[in-house]
């Protein structure tokens, strides 16, 4: 399963791409990402699933490994490898109870949330918001990110208000990857 | 599977009931209603997902029928017979295709919807607005709904602004059912 959890892993926010949807996830494949997650909370099922349908093909031709925020069904129903269960989501060990293929990351924002993350199942965490970033909150900083780290045994990503120019002490905190939005829109 | 499609099919809006969650339930299956969907559109995923699992053990005592709203993962994760698709969500075939054994509900609105729900593996239908109902746009009236019954096989049931008092005009088109949210509220 690892080799579906890349360094680097952008989560989509159509509304803040610069290009048309597919240019955008092309220019982030060319870029080097191997791992995307589809996080477009606004659209309704019907869109929502057209558009996961569109970016699971898009990827498979890259071999790059895609996730869908929070929608179970819609990652199982379009082949996605996983799925990334927000903080207000579907129990982890009922996702992994029913669909044990799927590869299920969670939304962490404290130690307690990883560790319990764990133990329910996850097969890797997102941490947030590592620096200040517009609507998520207090930023947590790089040595509650550490505490983290040495926490859990599945893989960490750090995430929130990473710019390229952090990614080198990011790095350094024993991280696995690093997830965003804006870093990776170019 | 038409044994879990019933005359009378109660679909959920906290919002308006007039006692607590449970307890309003529990008034309906006193009443006699042994179908029901769970429809909370602004509910987060982990509070559907409770509320869905609370749901579906308060109807296994019953021997109801349970449907979910739009969301097939918290139909499937909590055990429910089908899930009910409204206008804008995952198309009929791909749930069908996927998980077989789900009942699978479509929401139509005219001929021509409900033609292609039955096409498209639909186990059954509402057609709505029947009647005048607040946020609904122009009621489709009964002859509309003599049409849709003709027009497919599978069970129809009427929908919106049904009162007790227009159930025997209603049932008089042939529908097989009558579903309502406010219709059931006692």
């Amino acid at each position: 399963m690892e080799r579906f959890l890349k360094k680097y892993y952008a989560i989509t926010d159509r509304k803040q791409f610069r290009y048309g949807f597919e240019t955008q996830i092309k220019r982030m494949l060319d870029s080097g990402i191997r791992m995307f997650q589809l996080r477009e909370k606004d659209l309704p099922s019907d869109e929502l699933f057209e558009l996961a349908s569109k970016m699971e093909k898009l990827l498979s031709g890259y071999d790059a490994s895609f996730f869908v925020n929070d929608r179970v069904d819609i990652a199982v129903l379009t082949g996605a490898n996983g799925v990334h269960l927000p903080s207000k989501s579907i129990p982890v060990e009922a996702v992994k109870h029913k669909f044990p293929s799927l590869i299920v990351g969670k939304s962490c924002h404290s130690v307690e949330d990883a560790v319990r993350a764990e133990k329910e199942g996850a097969d890797y965490i997102t941490f947030s918001p590592v620096f200040d970033t517009p609507g998520k909150g207090k930023p947590k900083g790089l040595e509650a990110l550490k505490e983290v780290v040495k926490a859990v045994t599945i893989p960490v990503y750090a995430l929130g208000g990473i710019t390229e120019e952090r990614i080198p002490e990011v790095l350094k905190t024993g991280v696995y990857g690093i997830a965003g939005i804006r870093l990776f829109i170019k």
